[in-house]
């Protein structure tokens, strides 16, 4: 079937049920980063494989909004399919909203599926068209209609998260939720999103490229704990498990029946940036909704106790990994053929020797000079190129271990330097020292914080283009709220930093064509002093892998950067020795020096 | 009338109409920062004077929100009066409404005067009792109804700001806007903020205290720009002078029946922060709205070369005036009877001295030791004390010049110091010069950079408890936006710091009970170079006086700031001296030595 013919059996249907646009998201009913084979619509429909995108067909127009890093992948992609690419000026954002303001006639009906949407886009619809008249129509689901081998759901099975990493058992965090709610005089709290779901009951799935989870939706009230899933999921000793924890188990779709059974007027609390459409209409009128960012998500990002010794120990396994790597790296590069591709496998061989390695965090970006340059380059069979004992070369990476979610970019040199090349990585790298250095009082929030590690950079009129720091879960996803540094991103820049936020601290520098530079650790907020000035935090470094002292000029350093790093490699050193055999003690050594 | 009485034939009037709550806001039609005594009908009603609150009334209650600056004020000014006072958890939000979400019966009506609302809340309050089903009823004026002796509308005299100092023609600005909404495809630009439309038509008045502002409305579209005044107030002269420019004036209500004539399907801009709900209903459901900053605000807030040039100049007189007044307290202090309202009188009469003077920009704050610990201490007889030779004492000031609008605070000390004081001033500092010399790439917002001038106190466990810098007009308000560099305010966080922007800059440092630091100048967004990372900005600092070098502990300050120190008191010796006689040149001299 092509694009053209499914664009004609989709404009019938509009035809047929007086609907004058139609809008193809790129979301699932959790408003997932990552989302499963069964709703890339988008990609069955136009053939455009990236991952964001809106598409919106009327009878005489089809195009799709995506923005700047996908531009010429879309436009070849949609080639000849009758779908126009239009350029989103801002990314991530609906700016197809005045598209369809501006060209739909008054009286018009736009329709969708309810379950892809979030509330915040349908009720930005339906603000920007209340004048016009506009109207909305979501119970449309034409893609089911035309789309006959679509994917199924995931239906991987789900296991449990046992409490002695997730530090809290699940009744105890249910019973804190509820505290929460309590004290907000909520009655419920309706949870869509997947890593709140795995977070709250403990458990972790595989229904999601490089994030543990599972499709399922919850509702939490002061006697119950429901938990929507395909039960075919749960394996009988986590069902009794789980049912021995008074959590009642209910079909996946149940959660839209039960909540439209309410009766009365129940305060339901939820995040609606993370909530479907259908879900909210789902609520009947009587209840009031509370929206804010999900109480799980708040409690999450502030990792317990036993969740942070838990990261330190991965963080010795993610280094004993990435120790081996460089070595291996080091003493193989132009001895035998490496390119960018057969470099990330051998990491990912590395990280899988550990004990309790479950996965990648996310796909691994290995660049080469050049395309390092890419900050989000994937190389790919056309793309691969091989090392050689010269250049600059950088690799991001992380591991999802039952202990923890990693992280980590370092850029190693594999030959001679140029002072450009030394210059470049050393203001990149007091970046990466300044943000792990700062104090700050209790109330910040990272988008204040974002300067600390530009600053080196700003100073000799250089920048890189995107945020420095994302938030990171715990065995769960690696791009996690609310907080953030930086200007944008996933996370809310309203978010303040707390103790126990652990968040990558990311500074870059980017020379196109010539060599991408970019030092990352993930950095937990911890408790400084309290006067009477205010209750001050800062950051650990978490961490813990050599940086490359080649490219260091140290005269750019200050003293307080040099001290720091000295200290770093020190921890650095006495943390991953133990785990280590002698030629690895011996490297580590080497490329721990003080400076 | 007592406020019991006034409470009760407002009780009266709800009951007969069928309102359930009704709401008095402190606001004007304009949405000014400071209202005319018209408007103050929260001081009338219920005798508190502050500057910021909502009052809410139903059958069986009646309370005041208000922030933590008034808690004590409200308290003393509300006892007896029937009305209770609701302590606001975060300022400036409207946190009244989710007490009548909760408090009011489904079906309930709210009632209020939709000309003093602006469509925001109005619309929040939509959104939040949606589920209720509680409705808004805006046109009930029942203040105007039992406020018997209300005070006129002010109605002085306005007059034309010269091009000489705006640097640009109304004709011209009229047709900048018109350009941009070409641009924006828009029909319409409506205008309620007095002082976008006194910089559009290059009008000043005296309606408002502080504010070189009258009470007007605006609408430009491609071919008409009306101006609603009471034409009263309009000399013969400078009607002529508009009608030659093609402005029609019509009276200031008209501006209502004007939106409502409206026919077809016109795009009328209007930014809705700052347009009243009444506006806003006025305009027929035909047309369409569109919501952002106003197109005049950001034209205004990047200072064309004429105002720079004005800036400047006007600079040196304020310098002049500071000069005046900081040798003679030095001079009189403990020669002679000074208090804190006595010195700001003074600094007053020097300001009168110069040429283009028009008044003050805001209320001095001149406070001795502790006082100074209160960012927004205002003297009274009451508080005000004696300046003896000993001790901290600040003076944050400002005047309006024809030629600009000035904001400086300046900290000096009275006699011998302290190491702790020395210390604290010499952070503070810091933070004003670190702010000063930061360069940032195009693109950066003002909360990004509010770091800067904090990390020297950060790193200490020390801060201040607000913003580090507002934006600031030109022979208009002394708080202006878009820009802030702080995380809220009177500014917009999301505004991009553009060239020509003026902003304050005063970080600062406050020791309860002991003394208050803050050192203030204003800085104007300048180019910088722009090379392939980006277009580079940077601060050019306007305001000229010296910075008391006593308690500066020079083996505090880095290499860099110590030479921008030396560099500053060059640059404000060489501008001030040709305008002082020699016993000032002399101690102007003295002041700015090289340390």
């Amino acid at each position: 079937m092509t694009t053209q013919e499914k664009l004609s059996e989709l404009r019938a249907l509009m035809r047929n049920n007086n609907i004058d646009a139609y809008i193809i998201p790129m979301t699932d009913p959790h408003m997932s980063e990552y989302v499963a084979d069964y709703w890339r619509a988008i990609k069955w429909f136009s053939g455009f494989s990236g991952s964001t995108a809106n598409v919106v067909i009327t009878q005489d127009y089809a195009g799709l909004w995506t923005d700047s890093r996908y531009f010429i992948q879309a436009e070849a992609q949609l080639k000849g399919s009758g779908i126009e690419l239009v350029k989103l000026k801002i990314p991530h954002t609906p700016e197809y909203i005045d598209w369809l303001n501006k060209n739909l006639n008054a009286n018009s009906v736009v329709g969708f599926d309810a379950k892809v949407f979030s509330v915040g886009i349908a009720q930005s619809m339906k603000t920007a068209f209340e004048r016009k008249k506009i109207s909305l129509s979501a119970e449309f689901n034409f893609i089911s209609k035309i789309w006959k081998d679509r994917p199924e759901i995931p239906a991987n099975e789900v296991f449990v998260h046992d409490v002695k990493y997730a530090g809290q058992s699940r009744t105890d965090k249910i019973a804190a939720v509820r505290g929460k709610m309590k004290e907000k005089n909520l009655d419920y709290h309706l949870l869509s999103s997947l890593d709140d779901i795995a977070w709250l009951f403990n458990l972790r799935g595989n229904d999601i490229l490089y994030n543990p989870l599972f499709i399922s939706f919850a509702l939490v009230s002061e006697n119950e704990a429901l938990l929507f899933i395909d039960t075919k999921k749960l394996p009988e000793e986590v069902k009794t498990e789980l049912i021995g924890d008074n959590i009642s188990l209910k079909s996946y779709d149940e959660v839209y029946s039960e909540l439209s059974n309410m009766k009365g007027s129940e305060a339901i609390y939820t995040q609606l940036s993370k909530t479907n459409y259908a879900l909210y209409k789902a609520i009947p009128d009587s209840c009031s909704i509370v929206d804010d960012v999900n109480i799980t998500t708040i409690l999450k990002s502030m990792k317990n106790e036993t969740e942070i010794a838990n990261i330190r120990e991965t963080m010795v396994k993610d280094g004993v990994a990435m120790v081996k790597f460089l070595y291996w790296l080091e003493q193989s590069v132009g001895t035998e053929k490496i390119t960018e591709m057969s470099a990330g496998e051998k990491l990912l061989s590395f990280r899988k020797e550990q004990e309790g390695f479950f996965g990648e965090s996310f796909g691994v970006i290995s660049g080469y000079k050049g395309h390092a340059a890419m900050p989000h380059y994937s190389a790919t069979k056309e793309s691969d190129v091989e090392l050689k004992p010269e250049g600059i070369y950088l690799v991001d990476s992380g591991g999802q271990f039952l202990g923890g979610t990693t992280d980590i970019t370092r850029t190693v040199t594999l030959g001679k330097l140029t002072d450009e090349e030394k210059r470049d990585f050393t203001l990149a790298l007091k970046g990466t020292i300044d943000l792990a250095m700062v104090v700050f009082p209790y109330g910040t929030k990272g988008v204040q914080l974002d300067v600390i590690a530009r600053k080196a950079l700003w100073d000799n009129r250089m920048n890189y283009g995107h945020g420095t720091g994302h938030g990171v879960g715990f065995f769960l996803n690696v791009h996690e709220g609310p907080q953030t540094i930086g200007t944008s991103g996933t996370g809310n820049m309203a978010a303040v930093l707390q103790p126990g936020m652990l968040t990558s601290d990311e500074p870059a520098f980017y020379r196109e064509g010539k060599h991408g530079i970019r030092i990352e650790n993930l950095i937990l907020v911890v408790e400084d002093e309290e006067n009477e000035f205010g209750k001050f935090l800062k950051f650990e470094t978490v961490t813990l892998c050599p940086i490359d002292l080649k490219p260091v000029d140290v005269r750019m350093l200050t003293n307080d950067e040099r001290n720091w790093l000295n200290n770093y490699h020190k921890e650095v050193y006495q943390k991953l020795f133990p785990n280590l055999d002698d030629v690895h003690k011996n490297w580590l050594k080497e490329k721990t020096i003080v400076i």
